[in-house]
């Protein structure tokens, strides 16, 4: 089987004028945060949990997560390419890829996302996912890594046999991953809310920090929590004026939804605004207005609506349509932050296309817009403002 | 005059297919959370008053609460009933329902409102209000009860002779409750909001709390708002196994919106996680996304975007789209949280219905969801998940 | 040139029944909150600025603010006043612009709002600002004028020899001002956010934050940002009965976004429900919501979304939709809070007149609302409901 293509506009022809059409269609994307595909087979339990972004439990006996937009999205877009008839049942989705190897779906599914730039997370999973050469090759396209500030921090301190080392460490090993990494990442807000002093601490600050870390935790548990350590990594990237991503909104009910805000970060992107780094806010639903509010407010603040909208599905042109309300179109990005399945890979370009054409083509449709300038901010969130923002080829 | 019917997708037929028109006007409702019908006929200024939720005060002179969407809602669909022409003026329309009485009113819109189980909260008007026997035989319907955990603790603190009866007392009655009420519910948000510290109080703690309440308020005045009392009270009950409704969202402004956002909850729907009590989020508005979010992050969590529906009218359609973001279907269900006026009961009902429709439709239209789907979740959300959850017949 | 008319419904027609898009044409609106137009010629610089609410730096080389939905709606619905094609692109727009004086786009755009009265606040750009006179001889208006309460106090101040003058003086200056301004405004919002404690202060307590304030401060640098200082005014100006603007939401990176959600103020709304003065809430967005929620639960409380409709361009007709939820149609109102550019007096009112027609011409296409009532609907909020508050002509 090789790999197809998906009609993105198929049903809705009549809503998106046919130049934005073959633009949103043929556009080559740069997805600028993803992870890996799960490298081994994986169980039906699994596949369902991997399409609940909210909970880490096996998913209870008296539902299934296809009964989901997102699962509803797989059976009508991914069924089409395994063979089967749009829609077709939960039980023959499964069928049909539990028959095929995780390699067979790879070379099926990235392709068909059209993306030829990965910008990949590859801190989580290790053991589990391919890596991002690994995505590349099955894709054909680039792939770029991201640094995660968290896990740097934890393999720094596992190596320090002094406390006062950790800082000066970590701005070694942030300068020499600033060399070749197309930017760092935060996950503040699963570790200790985005709700905190981002003001930059002192060396003493971290230093006694990493020392109550490092005496109360084995060195094969450690994992950074101290919001002290935290504002120190960040603004250890944001010195070295690559970018920095920041996971805001959507994910799984290990944060606090409501303390992932990106208003939270308002001390931190006024002490920033002239470092010369970009701030890249990820997902931000429910908080994208917000997110789009930052973006027009500070020239170094960018964001995407990735993740979201693939849980959303069908709802995902109300979704992007509020996601041009404020922020200047250079301000935003397409990502899919897919995780594991390569459904969700490709699912987010098969959404972020029928999306855009489907919020752009009304403001086309009724003279909002013009075609050409709809063509042309496609052109810039699909692709070149990530070029532009991660310096790509 | 007979019970009529509404024709709930006059003007939107080419909205949404045949398939799911005729499913959803045919569909018998479970209605989760209602209150009564008014015993006694009603005056005007009552009657406005009964269809604003914020505001305790009577309607000012300068303004009708018939010009709002509710307003706008009554005269185009409940006009009709009543055998007046849709959109009949407010003065007609007061004439016409000032001229029936309020068995006829109930015995006309009720039936209209296909709902064959009502779970009512009886715990609020009682001298005013039909009680749910009532409302099922004008309806043709079954009825369940809601146990309201507040109204239970101030009965059983005005019989406590010593504030240590407290707790033991308040635990039998639960379970005495338990064996035949349909679940219980909290009012939490209008007591002490939804920001408090919702871990479980030891004996000692609750007993303190009481002592200091019965100490300070005549026993004829008594009112649950301490929020250690409280946390007592939801977590015996969850410890019951029986589904827990919990306000949240758009109420009275004796209420704090801003301390009514489900993500308060947080540390409660951790603790509960695995407690085999479901978790009932009612109404949400404006927080009906976070609610959503909780319904796809915990197994034990299910929501409603009731009472908004009637409140937003013609706009409900988009409120009833956001309710279809990341929650699993099986986690959503239906109520109209309607209070006296049975104009309240039916319209929740028809503009589900409507509303469903045109969402659903669109979705369907495109392509995006088979029809089979669409009906089948219409079906879940409208009667069965809450037979699920209810354990309903 | 002379003053041209805009289209407004261009490429909507089918959208939006035509008693609809008559009365909206016509309809001469009240804007309740606007500043004036530049004096000066402007650059190109100051013009991007200006498009950018959230940030006070000049527009980053890589990118045009332009490339926004206020960009693109200048570009559509100005241009043609210029001469110019719809979608001129934006070095065209420029260069037009730049060949016309500031009077003549003046002369040319005020009137093409079809605005009879504009309520200025002149507290800011005094020197670059045209006043309230110069606005309404230009477009042929009425104007009356807002008091800002910030601004009035620091006059106060200034002029205090002694800290104890300060209460007297500012009550005696608001009983002034009340006699012939149309309404008061607090930005408490920019300056202290409006999660303060909103209670009366004594006097005593406003003496003495008056007394920190101009020990520390010189006369010619006061700025008021005491919250005890604030709430004073704000009930001073309450106190006498005329309408009190209140800035929410949407504003530059100066103020704390969260900060402004304005149910921060429900215990200021619930002390001053009796008062007999009109609470306005500006702007909103995006808490435009939340704002119609406490307009249905306060008598006294009424709200617009001016600037976001101008801010989201093509989007606007969603964020009218859900300014149509919950509140009375009596209590909300137009505004565009225009500032510099003439362009946005004029898009504030074509932008309002074509998303409502796009709002309300789809409930009254499905048969939800009647004509008639849209078209009464649309008088209300644009005209009829200011003129009732500010009780002019």
């Amino acid at each position: 089987m090789t790999s197809g293509t998906v009609d993105v506009f198929a049903g809705v022809e009549h809503e998106v004028p046919s130049m934005l059409r073959e633009a949103l269609t043929g556009l080559e994307l740069v997805d600028h945060h993803v992870h890996g595909t799960y490298a081994d087979d994986i169980t039906r339990n699994v596949f369902e949990q991997s399409i609940n972004e909210g909970s880490p439990d096996p998913v209870p006996a008296f539902m299934s997560m296809f009964d989901s937009q997102l699962g509803f999205a797989i059976r009508r877009w991914v069924a089409p390419l395994l063979g089967l008839a749009p829609h077709a049942s939960a039980d023959q989705y499964w069928t049909r890829r539990a028959s095929m190897s995780s390699q067979e779906l790879d070379s099926l599914l990235l392709p068909a996302a059209r993306v030829t730039g990965w910008i990949v997370d590859e801190s989580i999973g290790l053991d589990a996912l391919r890596s991002p050469g690994d995505l590349a090759s099955a894709s054909g396209a680039d792939s770029n890594r991201l640094v995660r500030l968290e896990r740097l921090a934890e393999s720094v301190a596992a190596e320090c046999a002094d406390p006062a080392e950790f800082v000066d460490r970590v701005r070694a090993a942030v300068a020499a991953e600033s060399a070749d990494a197309a930017g760092f990442k935060s996950i503040a807000a699963y570790r200790c809310g985005l709700d905190i002093d981002w003001s930059r601490p002192s060396d003493d600050a971290v230093t006694a920090a990493v020392s109550a870390w490092l005496r109360t935790t084995p060195a094969d548990r450690l994992r950074t929590v101290d919001p002290v350590i935290i504002a120190f990594l960040v603004h250890s990237a944001v010195d070295r004026g690559r970018p920095l991503q920041l996971h805001i909104g959507l994910g799984d009910r290990d944060l606090d939804l409501d303390r992932t805000n990106p208003l939270h970060l308002l001390p931190l992107l006024r002490s920033t605004a002239e470092s010369g780094s970009a701030v890249m806010l990820l997902h931000c639903w429910p908080f994208h207005r917000e997110a789009g509010y930052l973006a027009q407010a500070f020239d170094h603040v960018h964001f995407d609506i990735g993740l979201a909208i693939n849980f959303v599905g069908a709802q995902s042109a109300q979704v992007v349509r509020e996601s041009f309300e404020v922020a200047p179109f250079a301000k935003q990005l397409y990502s899919s932050d897919a995780y594991g399945l390569p459904e969700l890979h490709l699912l987010g370009s098969v959404l972020w296309r029928r999306s855009m054409g489907l919020a752009l083509g009304e403001w086309v449709r009724r003279g909002d817009w013009s075609a050409d300038d709809a063509v042309r901010v496609a052109q810039m969130i699909g692709a070149e403002n990530a070029r532009r923002v991660y310096t790509l080829r």
